[in-house]
């Protein structure tokens, strides 16, 4: 696959215009041209983003699409914040994103809009010659994952799949000690998303967000339409945070593929739980039945052997964790956020002294620190999520002004994204074993790893 | 299922005869009577158990079956040590067991042998009217567990599992506070065996178990029969010591059934890494290949909706490990071996003030110590594996002289073994859901928790 003239060809914008964004550090590699980027989804992740490239000289954010007329004043005020000019709003509907693609000369869309609108949205972006970055989350289908595949491929633009995660500090070190050989060939390999989202999926429905149980119409930012998924849906329902940066470290994609997975849940008790509790027995919402598991866990196999294990745990009260685990031949890590350890605990045998014993991985973590966090540790710092948000902004804009294939792309996204459809089957198949197909179509046997290799982006 | 009699007709022991063994604290209650036991597998598991019961009056120790002269002479030092008579030794091969069986008046007998001996030795003991404490190990086939289960129903003789990790401190602690509802309804847990045993698979043949690389016929101890096991499968071979403790939190076989598994492996990479470091690539042992992956995982499911993840992982350089976690509504623990926090890291929301923060288990464990603990504290001390394994002696012999069931009895060891053999056949055929068979035949839904439930045994 050619790739290499799409920019040239997709492009609308002109030569940058100057209108005095705050300076970056002299390690960006300037190119005497802005991109022009479009924000479709101007709720809470859109703001997030909006701030990070607000403070880019290489970027302009010339219009947002979202029906949240709240949002996007929200959304307005950081521009302003930042001396940039207002952006152009296209606020007619949920569809309005529509006549935004089709109206404004852009180089690049950010999807950060409810889950079911990413693909669609990807896709009619795809159709305007626009580049889209999307974030996180699982897909409603398989088919709509190949879709994605096969439209970015027939029409030559790239997809980017915002993960944050893979570019969070912790584990950009463990990834280069990966890419080191401190850990020897990769066998196993943990992580998920165990966050309490209970004061997500419900609040007092006001932009304050304080505890309620609104969700739905009624409901405030998230809980309008994330909730209706625990609902709905019994499976991983949001796997890319677990399972992207592992996929980095054992090259999914990339001369290795994800082979097969199965999927099981527990009981569904922590939201009904939370709603009695305040809501008391017999309000509406306790009579409401959650289809998602408090706890689904997927076993993965590979193409080489490595076996992973992801956790989804987002309707109980618990300390946030990815539960990272990282086991290869000749060494350990364990995440363990928040506990004694700073960032879990370690063991390389080739420093062990003979001595089972886990080590503070706090010295290593330094001494293996990413060169991207090296170099951008004073870009990235106050940047959302302690500073990943900026590396995954970074390398999306970065791609794009040099025309190298993204880090994250389109068969990762579909491949991540394809862990929901396929866990809620084996789910509801009593966890049997699902295929996971292959995106790349036999190009994961060539493809090269490209994530986290260089101190750029 | 009346079993109240069986002692009465099954025990050919006589009233106690004093031979001045050590005396134990006052808290044993004394039946005027002591047990005749034999011992079957007299290596360094058989051996632990022998100084366990060598310090009980209410227990004789009258005989050894094992083949091997140097494990017979061990086990009589430890008697000898004790100031107890030398025990009658049935060394006449593998198989002279059987005739221990049939010549010695036994109330009991403990089989500590190679895993495959087990089942058959325990079937051996019934037949015999001879109560049998099995050893932990998976079972070879679904069809054993079976036949065990079906023979100690028919002859009405009682079987225990002899599961050591169950009676951990920190365990029963936790299970105590289980039961006590502070983790409210329980969602999920994690078990495992993470244990490095390179150096029990391959040694240099000498009863110093020093380094090397001989096994089978040329090893010592347990490399002699335990390394063909990661020869010629590849599944969970040790399921145990994760399994059980979670199984009696959550009432496993008593108002709560295992119902399926599907079990995934990693690569085996580990056993031929140490044999080629040690040895060369050169060496004979380098050309073997291992069939066991190095990380075994399994994931079960459970008629009342808990899920279990069980992970078995034995051929790689690594700190020890169960690692066990138990989460409910109302909170979590997480087990963390040789970290900062002693016995890991706990969350229980009710004593949180609110802070979504993990917490040094250590006030709780002691406050939770479970009474067996807290009454038998002097007895366990110097007893193996830091305690434990004088408890799981204890309820096997407190249990026979009381005459009441065993709280880890014959459906317990068939389920517990049975997740072996099944877990061999789901990594055959791709992670394929097995279904686990239902051994107590539907009593799980009347049968009671005796576990833990006392301070007694």
């Amino acid at each position: 696959m050619n790739r290499r003239n799409f920019i040239e060809k997709s492009s609308k914008a002109t030569l940058g215009i100057a209108f005095a964004p705050e300076v970056l550090s002299s390690s960006f590699n300037f190119q005497n041209k802005t991109l022009k980027i479009g924000i479709i989804g101007t709720g809470l992740r859109g703001q997030n983003h909006i701030s990070i490239l607000s403070k880019r000289s290489d970027v302009e954010i010339t219009c947002f699409a979202d029906p949240d007329k709240y949002m996007l004043s929200q959304a307005q005020k950081i521009l302003t914040q930042h001396n940039r000019p207002p952006a152009k709003e296209y606020k007619k509907g949920v569809d309005d994103y529509m006549t935004l693609l089709k109206s404004e000369p852009l180089d690049a869309v950010i999807i950060a809009t409810p889950w079911d609108f990413h693909i669609p949205q990807a896709l009619a972006a795809i159709d305007a010659g626009v580049i889209p970055g999307v974030e996180v989350c699982g897909a409603r289908t398989i088919e709509e994952c190949w879709e994605l595949v096969r439209k970015s491929e027939d029409k030559n633009i790239p997809v980017m799949v915002l993960e944050n995660v893979c570019y969070r500090r912790d584990i950009l070190a463990i990834h280069n000690m990966v890419k080191k050989g401190l850990f020897g060939e990769i066998l196993h390999c943990q992580g998920g998303y165990m966050h309490d989202l209970r004061g997500v999926k419900f609040n007092d429905g006001t932009p304050k967000s304080g505890k309620g149980i609104k969700f739905g119409s009624e409901g405030f930012s998230e809980s309008k339409w994330r909730t209706q998924h625990s609902i709905d849906r019994n499976g991983d329902i949001y796997p890319t945070h677990g399972l992207g940066p592992i996929a980095n470290m054992i090259d999914i994609n990339r001369g290795n593929r994800l082979t097969a997975l199965s999927s099981i849940a527990s009981k569904a008790r922590g939201l009904h739980k939370y709603i009695v509790e305040i809501g008391g027995k017999d309000c509406p919402q306790a009579q409401i039945k959650f289809k998602l598991g408090d706890i689904v866990t997927t076993q993965l196999q590979s193409a080489n052997g490595e076996t992973i294990v992801l956790t989804h745990n987002t309707n109980n009260s618990r300390p946030y964790n990815i539960g990272f685990k990282v086991q290869g031949t000749d060494g350990i890590w364990q995440e363990n956020w928040y506990g004694k350890f700073k960032d879990g605990q370690i063991f390389i045998e080739s420093l062990s002294d003979g001595k089972e014993m886990w080590q503070n991985p706090e010295n290593l973590l330094t001494e293996y620190d990413h060169p991207l966090w090296k170099k951008h540790y004073n870009d990235a710092a106050g940047a959302g999520h302690g500073g990943m948000d900026f590396f995954v902004i970074n390398a999306f804009v970065e791609s794009i002004k040099r025309k190298v294939p993204f880090p994250l792309d389109v068969y990762d996204l579909a491949t991540w994204y394809a862990i929901t459809p396929l866990s809620e089957k084996s789910i509801a198949e009593g966890g049997q074993v699902q295929l996971i197909p292959d995106f790349t179509n036999g190009k994961w046997q060539t493809r090269k790893n490209t994530f986290g290799q260089s101190d750029e982006f």
